[in-house]
């Protein structure tokens, strides 16, 4: 079915400064066609093949490896083959390897303690490094212990707040622990501390370690960095609560190599009528090495082609262009984003929206918008198809995903998918991220919510996104 | 206070030909006993110090380790500085450490497999070996196979029945599996299979390998045997199912050592009354390698030793005399039991009852015991303390525990502690069995219920434990 369109664009133009509401057949043509997309992906939805050979046929895809670039080579190649214009837009991307990764408790009978080197790390001498542990909760505590942290292991133990976790809020809680996993090696390096370890940043455990990136300050000494699981955690700090010196020895070799060229993959579907003004909706390619990148971020690859794939499929051509950007490099410093951003800035003002998906999986329960609460509510009876999925709850944020942040800085409104968060970081970053986390049903959910805001942004008559004085 | 004491034992034993009922004064004995040591253990156990020093101070006590030694040192210690006479009986122990465990897809991008070597197994060369993957579900469909097993990598790939384990079953589901650990190999090895893997047993997985011993039988060829994660046989498992063949590289270098002596520590409460009457308690000090051994069995040895402790601390001393035995290696193969029984062979008719606790540490929910319903029936009134812990439900079952089992064979009626299983086999055998898993308040309540049970039987003034023709 192809979808009616008949009004003018500077008619419609004119007609939202008096009011939101387009004609009754522009509105019809915005809403069925998301309902259709709804239908198909519940039905039919070929999200899960993709996440299946990304994870399973090509595997852990960290940045600069063999393996992100066959599944750039991938995704082109099936992009290609639904139709779509593809090109591969340069990225020059870091290359950071793992070494050995060992820690014992020397001064108790030798333990093993179960870590894993924080993306980015420094290593230690092949022979590795023996101090003192020093548990800490906060950078602030770092700060205050000063000296008395030189020559010290700083272990940041702060577990993430499984209240929130719970109330469904879990990137609230990451959030809050997140920035000692960024800043934490820098900051005890400052005040003399020869290694930093954290407490995985998790919401389940069996003895697992969760990697992520850090950041080295300028100026600062670059020290070795590792996640240590939350039960090792847990053993140091009973062993210094009872009185205990706890050293330890650690030995970390990870190695950065050469930088390496990878490339943002970019797709489009031309818009029928706007083909200048671009929604763009995708997410990152690359993911951590531990696991397999299913929910972080195979899902969010396999639901944003899909929404392109289904509307070829379906015959259904927005008015706007959708431009798909799977991101290389979202995982060791976003340089994916950042060139998008540099090779785009000039046509910043006719990116219309954006769209990423990169929280896993599960099924949706609504979406992070930069736009305010009035906005949303004006978009009212467009989003109409989404409450079906339980997707229609807009909460407002700063920024709705790592890599659409520079656009959303820039103003370009953002959308970000929220699926059921509770047991997102109980996989996150850790080689428990794989296939068999992914629910089929609840995955067909999740697409079935990105094909729905991705017509709806596409298709919409009039530009009720941004406000009247910008 | 005194447990008053009056009737000889004459009059008792000619009374329970008539009745199962003693005198009220006797009775009364047994339960006032029963109740002051669940009060005082759920107010003032010490289980928990006990198995915090086993897990934490120690670490992991694989079978011929120094960790094992220090554990029979520090418990001997403890043992009698709690006043209690304490012997070591010399058992010989094997040795065997773990070496390099590594996997990868070779047909599949050098996908990495996540495994650990079965306790016991053989190794491959430096090299390693790679082949072909066939996955079965049973020894029989290896007999199946035959032929077509030469040559490959065989992988059971059978999960635990998590129906059984969600009703409070989950031992009745592993014993459903556990066969395909120990026997698996010899089986494949038997047609020619050059490996063997098989999916963990566990009722939980964040990407978690559960380790265990295997069987090598006479006139089978050895061949090296791992546990892969659940997730890491449901991807050879979707591969497969896509039509895939699977090869794998697979490097395993486990050394076993010479046998080292370690020993069964024994430590006894004479009984007041009939000391030559042995109740024994007990479990297994030793543990596997990968985990700390809080659940299996730091909790069983802190709970079978907390019942002396809590006996003397009350000045209680029950009529019998009762045994504990702290059995050295019952993970690779039961050589503490068999010594023990070897060593009292000839006082069998002497052990009135064994209960081991080997099962966990959670809340009780009752015993096993090889007795009869009707034998368990006639205890009714005894055991009645043990209903407030909701302890007091008795299955009957050939075996109880893998320490006692010899015991039980040879007619001494037994008992096994059953706590909540639920949560047991996400962590038994793995990494994750460590200190946290164990919450104090339910260990109070399990080592209730052993002081309980113990006192119950080292006390109770007749034997209604065998059957008259016995």
């Amino acid at each position: 079915m192809k979808i009616a369109h008949t009004l003018p664009l500077m008619i419609l133009l004119a007609a939202v400064s008096v009011t939101a509401s387009p004609d009754p057949e522009s509105r019809s043509s915005v809403i069925e066609g998301a309902e259709r997309l709804i239908e198909y992906e519940l039905e039919h939805s070929g999200a899960w093949d993709v996440v299946a050979h990304l994870a399973d046929m090509i595997g852990p895809r960290p940045s600069g490896s063999p393996n992100a670039a066959e599944a750039v080579r991938w995704t082109t190649e099936t992009l290609e083959s639904w139709g779509l214009e593809v090109r591969n837009e340069p990225v020059i991307v870091p290359r950071w390897v793992r070494g050995r990764e060992e820690g014992w408790l020397t001064s108790h009978r030798d333990q093993q303690i179960i870590l894993t080197a924080l993306g980015g790390s420094v290593a230690t001498d092949e022979e590795g490094l023996e101090a003192s542990v020093v548990e800490v909760r906060s950078l602030e505590e770092v700060d205050e212990l000063g000296e008395a942290v030189r020559g010290k292991i700083v272990l940041y133990n702060l577990p993430m707040d499984m209240e929130l976790v719970e109330q469904g809020r879990a990137f609230e809680a990451y959030s809050k622990v997140a920035g000692l996993r960024g800043s934490g090696a820098s900051r005890a390096a400052r005040h003399g501390a020869v290694a930093m370890l954290i407490r995985s940043l998790t919401s389940a455990s069996l003895r697992s370690v969760h990697t992520g990136a850090l950041r080295y300050t300028e100026g600062d000494p670059k020290i070795p960095a590792a996640a240590v699981s939350p039960e090792d955690a847990d053993l140091i700090h009973r062993l210094l609560q009872r009185g205990n010196d706890v050293t330890m020895k650690l030995v970390l070799t990870p190695r950065k190599l050469p930088d390496v060229e990878s490339a943002n993959v970019v797709a489009e579907l031309r818009g029928r009528e706007l083909p200048e003004e671009i929604v763009l909706i995708g997410g990152h390619l690359d993911s951590w090495d531990l696991g397999t990148g299913a929910i972080d971020n195979g899902a969010g690859v396999a639901g944003t082609m899909e929404a392109l794939r289904a509307m070829v499929e379906l015959g259904l051509r927005p008015r706007r262009t959708v431009r798909l950007v799977l991101f290389a490099n979202e995982e060791m410093g976003l340089r994916g984003a950042r060139a998008y951003f540099a090779n785009h800035e000039d046509s910043l003002d006719r990116h219309f929206a954006t769209l990423e998906s990169d929280a896993g999986a599960t099924e949706p329960t609504g979406f992070a918008t930069t736009l305010p609460a009035e906005r949303i509510a004006a978009l009212g009876e467009y989003l109409q198809p989404l409450e079906r999925l339980g997707a229609a709850n807009f909460t407002t944020a700063r920024l709705v995903g790592a890599d659409t942040s520079p656009l959303s800085v820039a103003g370009v409104p953002g959308f970000g998918l929220r699926p059921n968060s509770r047991h997102y970081f109980d996989y996150h970053h850790s080689a428990a991220d794989t296939l068999d986390k992914i629910d089929p049903e609840e995955l067909k959910q999740n697409a079935a919510a990105i094909a729905a805001l991705t017509w709806i942004l596409a298709e919409m008559p009039v530009d009720t996104l941004r406000a009247p004085e910008e």
